[in-house]
């Protein structure tokens, strides 16, 4: 494994850490990074942008319109965790996640559910045969748009309308992709949603899942309410391959697919623009955990498994399956998945799987 | 144990068995009711209501005016389950059971989450004592009025709009009757939510917590989004007591304790009317599930328990506390939750939990 001195490609890469374990996790995957950089002979143009609880502190900005511009020139983008006690909850999550994933056109937020081998689940009994699928969450509208309107405030007779709008347009979108998904993994892909509640909304998911279907004959389909879901996923996830779902359900059945994975600390994710318009992002799915900051307690397996979404995303394929390998190995010899307890730090933990990386 | 002649008490009862299992467990639970009555010394007057899929496909029929009427002469309602492959998904869902909860005015869905000693759970090292909740989840508005509107449908313009409406009345009391429930408890309320992404009704159910909060200053509250209680409830349940949620998040999450307290068959639900215009409404939180109807092979530990919950609220404490007991002491002995593997059918299994409770 010598360093070369001209990589043959590069890629560009805005990294954003955030705040809180956001930094310390960010910095643990990009030591990997390195180490895969050297291994597989690719390059990167690394900026860091600063959007977070402290630089909203210090100049009240959000994302603006002149960091999109400059986010849209690079290849990828590499999350941390966004979040301060000091900020009002909600303006960081709507100002820059979702601001993010929206403006990118990040379509679709793919959620691997997969339990490593060796790493413990609080389900009991279950084995990694049983735990691999993936949940393709559409990432831009839905109750996300986050439209409503509120009468008479502050009375006894307040009443607030939340809105979903649900387009064709973006719900084919994620279909498309889920079944594309499913055909070349174990071809079975189940819509979850709310269709005998959500009326509207579940019509419109029911007629893209037939119409999309047509295109994907060799795909077997099945649909499952979302608290059925709730139900299922825990006891017998080998039900499901590829879960295509709304934005808010999704939200809820990826958390919960966290769990069987050992936990926040070791969930990936990618928000993926599906047209070239803009770069997609890859971020843990875990907080920026304030409780913990600064202690290295952190797990950085999350944002390492992000990282190798993001360069299986870049078409450096190998680079990925040796950081997803490498993350796997170190998961598998922690006496525990987070705090104190891991034994190492965040940025120790980087290390050890950067060494693994290094060595393939 | 000598049957009374003349019941010095007798309670008129609405029984809607339903669909699939829903009779089986019900006429389950009627045998546990019929030792209760002779113990206790109580009455029933019972009436059978037809509501279903056999009473929709011979007439035609959902929850009619007339029916409304004659329920609301009832002091409760005990529900079986209702479904059926034959009518298409979503109608009698609607037509019945929503309508049911929203024409009884059943302002809330109280779901206790607890796990009885000797019940195989699927969460590794759950024990009872960690496992003792009750979710209150507001149960007649929210994404539940099924308001939304379509436009362009069928073409690739169509877009689906769905509307959560949230009334300070209706979360008012919600919350207050949480409250007033933690507050003889264990003293702890966290409200469920989505604040940070749906607005409008996040500041609503955010300023009824608060202000029906002063009437409650014993009672310490907090707040978990709904993705992190999907990852939080199964791992530590103990940190929540009683737990106060909108209705379509309630939906979600009482399915996810359902799993902790070892399945659907296990689990309990009151629809509660709070202001005594209409009857109240028990029901196990399981379908109709019409794949395994008329094999005997439910579990009716769900209608017995929804039945003690009945007993309960019409003022027969002891019976619904004999009752509690003799269907968990029945359940901590069957090798298997459900099915085949049950070693008894359902009506055995209600003969075995009738004898418990006649023996006291
Ligand atoms: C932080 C929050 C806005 C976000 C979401 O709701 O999508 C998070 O929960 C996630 O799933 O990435
Ligand atoms: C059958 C369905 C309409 C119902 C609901 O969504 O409330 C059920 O899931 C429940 O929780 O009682």
């Amino acid at each position: 494994s010598t360093p070369q001195a001209t990589p043959s490609r590069s890629h560009s890469i805005a990294v954003l850490p955030g705040d809180g374990v956001g930094p310390e996790v960010t910095q643990a995957a990009l030591t990997v990074l390195d180490a895969a950089q050297r291994r597989f002979g690719f390059g990167t143009d690394r900026t860091d942008v600063p959007l977070g609880a402290d630089h909203y502190a210090e100049t009240g900005e959000l994302l603006t319109e002149e960091m999109v511009g400059r986010l849209r020139e690079h290849d990828a983008i590499l999350f941390g965790a966004i979040g301060s006690p000091s900020v009002t909850p909600g303006i960081l999550e709507r100002g820059v996640i979702l601001a993010l994933r929206r403006e990118m056109r990040q379509a679709i937020n793919l959620r691997p559910v997969r339990l490593y081998p060796g790493v413990p689940t609080p389900i009991a009994g279950l084995t990694p045969e049983r735990c691999d699928l993936v949940i393709v969450r559409e990432n831009t509208e839905g109750a996300y748009v986050a439209q409503g309107s509120t009468v008479h405030a502050g009375t006894p007779a307040q009443v607030a309308v939340q809105e979903s709008v649900n387009t064709w347009y973006a719900v084919e979108r994620a279909v498309d992709f889920a079944y594309r998904l499913a055909s070349v993994r174990r071809r079975r892909l189940t819509l979850c949603h709310k269709t005998n509640v959500l009326v509207e909304a579940g019509k419109l998911w029911t007629a893209v899942m037939d119409s999309v279907g047509q295109r994907y004959p060799e795909v077997e389909t099945d649909y499952v309410h979302v608290d059925a879901m709730c139900m299922h996923l825990p006891v017998s996830p080998e039900r499901f391959d590829v879960v295509v779902t709304d934005n808010l359900f999704g939200d809820i059945v990826t958390d919960l697919g966290a769990v069987l994975q050992g936990g926040l600390g070791v969930a990936a994710s990618g928000n993926l623009n599906l047209d070239g318009s803009a770069p997609s992002m890859f971020e843990p799915i875990h907080g920026s955990a304030p409780d913990i900051a600064g202690k290295g307690w952190a797990n950085p397996a999350g944002a390492c498994l992000s990282l190798a979404m993001m360069l299986g995303h870049l078409g450096e394929g190998e680079a990925a399956a040796a950081v997803e390998a490498a993350t796997g190995a170190v998961l598998a010899g922690l006496p525990a998945l987070a705090g104190e307890q891991m034994g190492a730090s965040t940025q120790e933990l980087g290390e050890r799987i950067a060494v693994l990386v290094a060595d393939g």
